[in-house]
């Protein structure tokens, strides 16, 4: 089989990091065809949009998409965030963020969690307004019975197929009584058709301070959006941070893969920009295509470069971004 | 001048840790008079309600009042949260968090943050509906003008006063474009009175990951209510948790001092209880009704304890609730 990827590689380092994983992804026994598309400031100065309509149809007609970054310029009129956009769009409404410890002093030890994000609605679907003449600003956060339903049995079946035995559902249902309420109810219905799995609960504030306590006592993590936002980027930061977070949006049509960082525009064609997570989103992408084999290849010899210091200046090492891509390939084990 | 301080113990551990903390003020060279009230579950089970209208009416009535805390019974009819209710009800519309190391190995170093959270509206307003048949469910997230500026004001202030020379203003103006939009531009005018004082915006989930990576660099976060439930809960976490984490609650009329943790209803009674939270409320009420030296010196005798590992279980000791009390009595230095 041939898979069709798509390469959106965006604005700053996107490109070069997205070129970095996609090398990594060539190093493998698989047939890959990659397309490419334009997405964030540079192609709404090209085209007047960060997000062509072309781009969107690009991504539903392959496998999965593998993203770089966007740069957001400061409040100009036409532009709004492609990531989010796109996210709505195409309906990729769950968002994996897995927090693994890595082989490096900036990661603690013994963690292994998966945050799973309801991304479609909560406080991103956009209804807001203004009223009394700007004095006052509205945001309304919708939850969804099906919303809820389709995100809480995804985080179920993804823990069942990770062999995680625990999940925990995060919301402030003592305060947001009817939309975490609708949330945790939905929670507490799915969880009955996962006998084999237990379901904790736990407040949103409460959370936040046990992934700093005790991040060991979660195995996988799943709530609503903005929570799920803010948490997955505390998380990160216990395992490494920005250098190796990944995270994934799927939807039941189409996926896009992405390191969480941003363009870091400074950064940009000085060839200094740390790969490993675009390359970690694309170990993602190839678990979502069903080649779990590879992904675990590309994971395992990411971690040996970690562990032995093959790594740019960010984490500690040496390495140029092109050095340390050949560093991750070299590393790959049968 | 005599002080007048309402006591609010409340439930499980809450009557034996406000009592310690009173035993404490008593120790000082200043004049109480201490009235006490009823709040919680308590409350509910003996007058029907967990937030009496004599409550409310005692706090209004003096300097300040020093909450233990509440148990929340799973669902009953009729019963609210007395906490959120007494913020409102009461216009307590600042919630004051700091988060400062403790010598103690629970504790990061080099940490003194204030955290300055709007505590009256955003998401805990209470405005919510269910809709098609409970497929549906809305909370509106509301940010007024006035109340932005009032916490805004407040935060730059707290800054100067405290010799403070940054501020983070924390939103996610990126996606609640109307909201913390609002939150935003009316930090940036307000910025403007001060010139003495740098402000910086951060993101929400920025934030998130740097108090994890780099908490030395926060002097002071001022944020909307959720935000700040969550941030604060997460960043005490850093200097030593909820054994030692204590809140201010205060408006123009009124001000409540709390430790952060719960009512622990299995610690009641056995005397365990580790004081010391409820202890550094109290020294928040000092500096409060502007006994800023007397405030001082509670604190350094907590610290002068936990440094001696004069502390409860929780904290590594052997002490009791009475014998950890007695110990900063023991402590309190000229
Ligand atoms: C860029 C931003 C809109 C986005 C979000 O808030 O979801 C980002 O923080 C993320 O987590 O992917
Ligand atoms: C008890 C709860 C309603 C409260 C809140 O969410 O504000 C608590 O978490 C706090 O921070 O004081």
């Amino acid at each position: 089989k041939t898979y069709r990827i798509c390469l959106l590689p965006g604005d700053g380092i996107g490109p070069e990091v997205v070129a970095s994983a996609a090398e990594v992804l060539c190093a493998l026994p698989l047939a890959f065809e990659f397309s490419q598309a334009e997405i964030g400031f540079g192609a709404f100065q090209k085209l007047g949009t960060p997000l062509p309509q072309e781009t969107l149809d690009a991504i539903r007609a392959i496998d999965a998409a593998l993203f770089g970054a966007v740069t957001t310029p400061p409040n100009i009129e036409g532009y709004f965030s492609p990531v989010v956009r796109m996210r709505q769009t195409l309906d990729l409404y769950t968002n994996l963020r897995p927090i693994k410890s890595i082989p490096h002093p900036s990661s603690r030890e013994g963690i292994d969690i998966l945050i799973v994000r309801e991304n479609s609605e909560g406080l991103y679907i956009g209804s807001e307004r203004m009223e009394e003449n700007g004095e006052r600003a509205v945001t309304e956060r919708i939850i969804t019975r099906r919303g809820s339903e389709r995100i809480l049995r995804k985080a179920f079946e993804l823990a069942r197929a990770g062999g995680r035995q625990k999940v925990h559902v995060v919301h402030k249902a003592n305060v947001l009584r009817q939309t975490c309420g609708l949330f945790r109810a939905v929670a507490l219905e799915v969880a009955r058709d996962f006998p084999d799995i237990e379901m904790k609960e736990m407040l949103v504030d409460t959370c936040a301070m046990e992934l700093v306590r005790a991040p060991q006592q979660f195995e996988l993590i799943v709530t609503t959006n903005l929570f799920g936002d803010i948490l997955s980027d505390e998380a990160c930061m216990l395992v490494g941070g920005l250098g190796v977070a990944a995270s994934g949006n799927i939807g039941a049509d189409a996926a896009v893969f992405e390191p969480v960082h941003g363009s870091a525009p400074t950064l940009a064609s000085t060839g200094q920009a740390n790969p490993l997570a675009a390359i970690l989103a694309a170990a993602m992408l190839l678990e979502h295509i069903g080649e779990a084999v590879q992904a675990q290849r590309v994971r395992a010899a990411a971690e040996a470069c970690m562990a032995a210091g093959e790594v740019t200046a960010d984490m500690g090492g040496t390495l140029s971004t092109e050095e340390a891509t050949q560093a991750v390939i070299h590393n790959l084990k049968d």
